[in-house]
């Protein structure tokens, strides 16, 4: 069985995107073949797209914040039958046999996972395309059940921006009482001040822009502190035990350190490079900080967040598109200009 | 009762120290009298002494690492006697009553703790002076118990070289088995491989100068790493849960992360400044590695400290000098000659 797949992709790092067709990989017999309901749009995917980490191989089918439909499933999957709605994140394979594979971390494989786009299949060497598409093939482990009563394009987001932010608050054990801050509210910062608020937490959101205050309240947070403004942060000194950054470039630490308490910790989420300006490490040292980093999660945990947004009727905040406006998504992403995650409804992928 | 004490001071940044006779302050009820027999001579002393952080203030008599004889006792002490061996290091009071204060974490008071030296008494605004002098004045709270049978003269940098080391093994809970890296084997390194083995741990020292293995084995190491050579870095990818880096100054951290296993970290306790050249945060997000600081240690944690080398026979390797000898000392320490800590012998201070 050939899957011969409708998707968009982008051909080069200066090609916008556009419809292609491609060829799924043949189902192995651990494999689900997935209906693509919706698809969130991530910031990586733009990254991605025009090579802003400078690793990308084209053709690239964006998209790993994948809800569908399961349509059939391989010999040996018990998990799934044909109409369940499930979820693929940003993963569909890993080593499965290394110390952080087993501990269900598979985000952190020794032998790098397999990514859900611009990776290389580890069976068959065949290239993965992600969500931006009719279907997928993916091996059922890799496969998120999505709780009954979710509603399916708030919940897309979760597997991406959702269990980013979820990993490192359970990680760092946030719970009732426990005094969470969030710097920067896109994609994954709403997701963390629901999440961190859901969780018990009392949470504070650190923005540059005061025109944020009332959004931010709405989403969860208890408290905004202008992060541009001395008086605020200095009354907030000591005040935090975790603090996730989601800031998606270079930026000061320098400024949110001593608001962090003895022993708390600042985790980085969204920024990947040199961290410019330099880290004082007085702050560190005299207050035992620190200053660490997380990436998604593992499957297990992915499953724990759905579980727990259904239960708690949690989604992101989505604007949903059509493929054909994915281009013009990429640039307003760009601006900041979206509330908080555009969900492109895959069903217009006919609409040609 | 007024205290005129001898000691060594520093008049300015310039000057060299020489004898200098002052006033200790009066002794309270819960304050103890102590006759000085060792002090320990930490880089730190120099640093003050030179003005080198920039908020010395003068004349400065350093010395934190004091190992002495009770002299006498306020009538509010009784956990001590006249006659008993005991220790100070690098605090003699604190707010008592912050919430680290109170987790026994006194070296992360929110109300800053009373250093030993350079600092103002909290009760009665007298500047404090340390241990290169023949007597001490000190709240019974801030005196450590010199386990019997413990060297005097090696077990006085114990209670800074010793404790530094000592607070991150065990907030970061190194036991049996656990795999435990050094950078740099000056007088904090030697004393982090001999805790860490003592603990049970497999103990790595990474070194830029080969010449050092032998003495590191002896001191402990399991295995040691020449930073400089990329195939050994490459060899120890992922190994160490922790990392105690030593080194004084500005470095270079990023050859070390891909050494830490997946939620490892690297704790810096030697260094106060800029992290140049800046840290990458790609291992960071990618192994949810942590890089944190961490200073001395709190008093009952340096209690546990002592007792811990009283009953397995550590003690630092000491070369013992007379008072007289400091500032030769001094110099010798700035260009690491020195295996691996130097003690002042107080009874020297009466030879003039």
């Amino acid at each position: 069985m050939t899957l011969n797949v409708l998707g968009y992709a982008a051909q080069s790092a200066r090609d916008a995107l556009a419809p292609y067709r491609f060829v799924r990989r043949d189902p192995r017999p651990d494999d689900v073949v997935i209906h693509i309901l919706y698809c969130g749009v991530c910031h990586s995917d733009l990254h991605t797209v025009r090579n802003d980490w400078g690793f990308s191989t084209y053709p690239i089918v964006p998209g790993h914040e994948i809800i569908g439909r399961m349509i059939s499933v391989g010999p040996d999957v018990t998990r799934f039958k044909p109409g369940d709605h499930v979820g693929v994140g940003c993963m569909v394979d890993s080593c499965r046999h290394c110390a952080a594979c087993e501990q269900g971390l598979e985000q952190y494989c020794e032998e790098i996972p397999t990514y859900t786009y611009g990776g290389i299949d580890r069976h068959d060497r065949m290239p993965t395309f992600g969500g931006y598409s009719e279907k997928i093939v993916v091996s059922d482990k890799f496969v998120l059940k999505i709780p009954d009563g979710l509603d399916l394009k708030g919940g897309a987001p979760l597997l991406c921006a959702g269990i980013t932010t979820w990993s490192p608050l359970r990680h760092w054990k946030v719970g009732k009482g426990s005094k969470v801050a969030v710097i920067g509210l896109g994609g994954l910062g709403h997701m963390a001040l629901k999440l961190a608020k859901a969780l018990g937490a009392h949470v504070t959101l650190f923005t540059r822009s005061s025109g944020k205050e009332k959004d931010a309240r709405r989403l969860g947070a208890d408290n905004v502190v202008l992060s541009t403004d001395k008086g605020q942060m200095a009354a907030v000194k000591g005040r935090f035990e975790l603090i996730i950054d989601t800031v998606p470039y270079a930026h000061d630490l320098n400024p949110y350190m001593p608001s962090l308490t003895l022993n708390g910790t600042l985790v980085l989420v969204g920024f990947l490079g040199g961290l410019e300006p330099v880290l004082n490490t007085v702050p560190m040292i005299m207050g035992r900080k620190s200053v660490a980093g997380s990436v998604i999660g593992g499957i297990p945990e992915t499953q724990e967040l759905l579980d727990f947004c259904g239960k708690h009727g949690i989604t992101s905040d989505v604007e949903v598109i059509m493929i054909q406006d994915i281009n013009e998504a990429y640039e307003r992403m760009l601006k900041s200009d979206v509330k908080y995650r555009f969900v492109i409804d895959m069903a217009s992928l006919k609409d040609r």
